[in-house]
């Protein structure tokens, strides 16, 4: 028996059935007709179709970044699409014979890192999703914590600075704004256009390229290029102070890290460690938390929510 | 069938016999032999005994404050006591006939809350326990949240001020250290010993009582005080803030205030509600929460601790 | 024996023939050629020209928002301007047979209150300037203090908030984020475009206008709105924070307040001076300063550059 | 023609005969009687008549911690010594028959740097005194900056960070909080105190004297031990930081490190550069500041008190 698992991306949608050990049995990615309400639910409808052919399917998962209400039923918000309140489970089990669940898609990465990754044997796990924002998933004795109205572990807003800057969420200091990919390459492009001696290499790559993208930095923090080194130490640090807090409120075994940027490995890692243990509440008198790098790369959402699926079935 | 309900504070012992709605049946309070810790389990042991008497009791809970081990079994750490990891679930097993579990004393509050008090109706509630310190407990999908390591909802430690004021917990710009009893009085210390004219009423109740107490503090806040009014009112917006990130992260749908502090009533819990609306990321795009005041004023920690024995044996 | 003043501005050039009482004997604005350097040239020397004719004229002082060196003869960059290293006090010189001085027109808006305005008397004082930035200037020991390289007193770059908002000069935190016009009106955008009550006036005047510009915001803050006179508060209270920090490093008799913000007279001043004092390093053992709000409307610059011109020569 | 100086410090005086160039002629040292004022008094009488016998003498300069009021005639408060309010010049005077100048001790170090150290052919320069505390001076236009009552350059107490760390001047956040030796200190123990691989030295530094004090800091500085240059690294980036807002208020050519902690040199230097370029406003348009140790070891206090006694009297 099988579950079909859909991640929906700003670009991309992608498909895939899923057994019960998380392994694809197929899969296929299509771009994402962002704009069209309409076209995106068909276009989910006829990838489980896809998907399932052939096989026994008992239901289906969609994963999409935005808020998910507590049902699971409803798409609140989802920044990248049109939807807007929208009643994706009733819509897509009207055409399919087959329980839909909807997840929000950092919830659905987290859970495949604890069901299926780096978090198996934990009960008690975060992870923070480090890509264009902030995304994250708790998992609490052994459940994913969906809130009261299912939009828990929003991470990206825990304030790290009062006063602090901007964030799109209409608040300031939020982690987002300095933990994020975005936050990286807006410190990378002030250190280019500044004539900081550490910032030579990017402003090389600036001049190479016409304008510096993600690409220009991951290849600077590549070559080790102190400069970009720096920045993403930066950046660390936050999501380091952030986790001792988490490990105040929450008191996970472990804290996965994914997303763009953990590409950059113990790069990042290292410096996350070392702000953790530095502003760790009662460091001494407490056990340590374990900091591991995501084991997915991609398929992360895919594979979560089509367990979830499976799960809300059992 | 009834549960025993003990509730270990640093002057006083307080239990209980408790039914299964929460109601104390009969109760007794002795004095903490703080400092000798055979006197202190021989004194559990007596009144878990004499509260028994007569009716069919299942088991016991113990509530004190300090780190609880996952297993809450033994006793890691209690600032108040002299126990140092006592395994005090196994000592007092050998001298009783009934099970025992041992519970944080915020976490047992909370708990009582959310199952016989203002909490009553939710699956996701948090509360504060704005004492001498601040205390936090975590109810999510109606499960207290214990963590990986039986500490979780340490929410006086999480950070609200980068490089901010010193904590006892070895870190800087807690939670504690600016929404806390004892943050409070200190503000209220300095403010009487500044020339400020705002600082009047308690430079005169210092003068009156030789030293400012808690007591004085809590009389000006009661005769509308302007100066203590805004300590308060700053001490609120600190919890609002906080409750701002609690938000991003664990999405309650109430959030229960309690603790010494609390009595100030709506002088304190409207300028938390008002930081709260400020501070939420995404405002208006979400559902808000509830903030209210407790409903239990002593007895919380002694019933919820029974009520979590009972359910631990269900 | 008289002076001319100039003062150039983003919008309009102002002109004045100015005694040695900081009296206007005549004056004219014009609008300002402000993208082409050469007619900027040209209109400054015909206005000395004009303001001239009939008087016995020692000098002139032309006063410009930006950079001016330590020599006051070179706009070293100007932000509203075309000038980039422009000699101006050569090119005048060259056209007119009197000395020209140049100089920062927040400079000499202060030197206008310290000897014409609200600052007589003393002989230490700070003005700030709350416009669409933030200004300074700094008198010490009855002389404006200009820095080793001309451009300090740039009171607008301080920093109050390590990470904070970003500031257009490149940095983080610095007081011009927070108390400008500038600041308070995007505050104002948020505040009328969130969903807070403290926002219905803010939200009906932007309606009402289709945007919200200074002129609403202004509208309601004279109306006594709470959500407008909360942020000014705000504002004030970061204003007054900085001052108690130039207190401990200027320690002046009294600080101004000028610019078009402070036309909200004590609404912003009280919130000042209650930050000041609660901010001020040893109160109790220091005296503490006056802060008046300033006693020119807009002939500040124009004022103090005539007679900044008259004090080079005497 | 001589001028006498005195530097009264919390445990000894310092005397000298001091020449226009700067040079000691004769010097002497004697413990403070810190607890009585008037043997205080006597002390400094005796040592201005021991330093002048023999010499013309025009004048004598005192130097102390603490207020001075704005005529250079009264102590006003003196935190080490047991003078309020002390109208010392007047009681010098009775006693002598030469003029007698008091002076803020960081501020005469700060006028020695200036006049025979390594600011001299600046006309604008701040010295930052690391000590126990931090002091300041500050040279606008080749002028000491007194200010309106005699106690600027507090450059300890401008404020750091928001609601930050506590001072003992009342306030929050303060420069010396962060930047100072005894903050030096405070963390130099938690790290021992800790259980962090980077605190191992300090911590057997701890272990061998009983108790970590500044010389066993300095210790392991010298012996370049990673976690007492991560402190210092710490205090010179807040240092920095509180240059690059100095800068935008003050605009010197120069800022020199002396007190105690400077010592370490470029240990401490570099990392005040590079904080102070990270952080300086618009940086790019204007010049950068130099940044150097201060010239004098202990006699700069001494030197700089007789030659502004020296140049009242010009």
């Amino acid at each position: 028996m099988f579950t079909v698992g859909i991640d929906i991306g700003g670009t991309k949608i992608a498909s895939a059935l899923v057994d019960q050990h998380g392994q694809l049995i197929r899969e296929k990615r299509v771009p994402t007709p962002a704009n069209d309400s309409a076209a995106l639910t068909e276009t989910v409808v006829q990838l489980i179709r896809e998907m399932s052919e052939g096989h026994t399917v008992i239901g289906a998962g969609v994963a999409a970044a935005g808020f998910i209400d507590a049902d699971q039923a409803n798409i609140v918000y989802a920044p990248n699409l049109s939807w807007r309140n929208e009643p994706l489970k009733a819509q897509l089990e009207a055409q399919l014979d087959i329980p839909v669940l909807i997840e929000n898609d950092a919830n659905a990465a987290g859970w495949a890192e604890y069901r299926f990754g780096v978090g198996q044997g934990t009960k008690h796990m975060v992870m923070l999703t480090i890509g264009t924002g902030v995304g994250g998933a708790i998992i609490a004795d052994s459940r994913l914590l969906r809130g009261g109205f299912g939009i828990a572990a929003e991470l990206g807003h825990m304030r790290v600075v009062p006063d602090g800057r901007p964030c799109g969420c209409g608040q300031n200091g939020c982690l987002e704004s300095y933990g994020s990919g975005t936050a990286l390459l807006k410190s990378a492009k002030e250190l280019a256009n500044s004539n900081l001696p550490q910032g030579s290499r990017l402003r090389q790559l600036q001049d190479d390229a016409g304008e510096l993208t993600g690409n220009e930095v991951y290849t600077a923090i590549l070559e080790r290029d102190p400069g970009a080194l720096g920045l993403l130490s930066d950046l660390g640090s936050w999501i380091g102070q952030a986790i001792a807090s988490l490990t105040a409120i929450l008191d996970p075994e472990m804290v996965v890290i994914g997303g763009g940027v953990s590409a950059s490995g113990d790069l990042l890692l290292n410096p996350i460690r070392e702000a953790y243990l530095k502003h760790l509440p009662a460091r001494g008198f407490r056990p340590e938390l374990e900091i591991k790098a995501a084991g997915f790369l991609n398929d992360a959402g895919l594979v979560g929510v089509a367990d979830l699926a499976r799960k809300a079935l059992s």
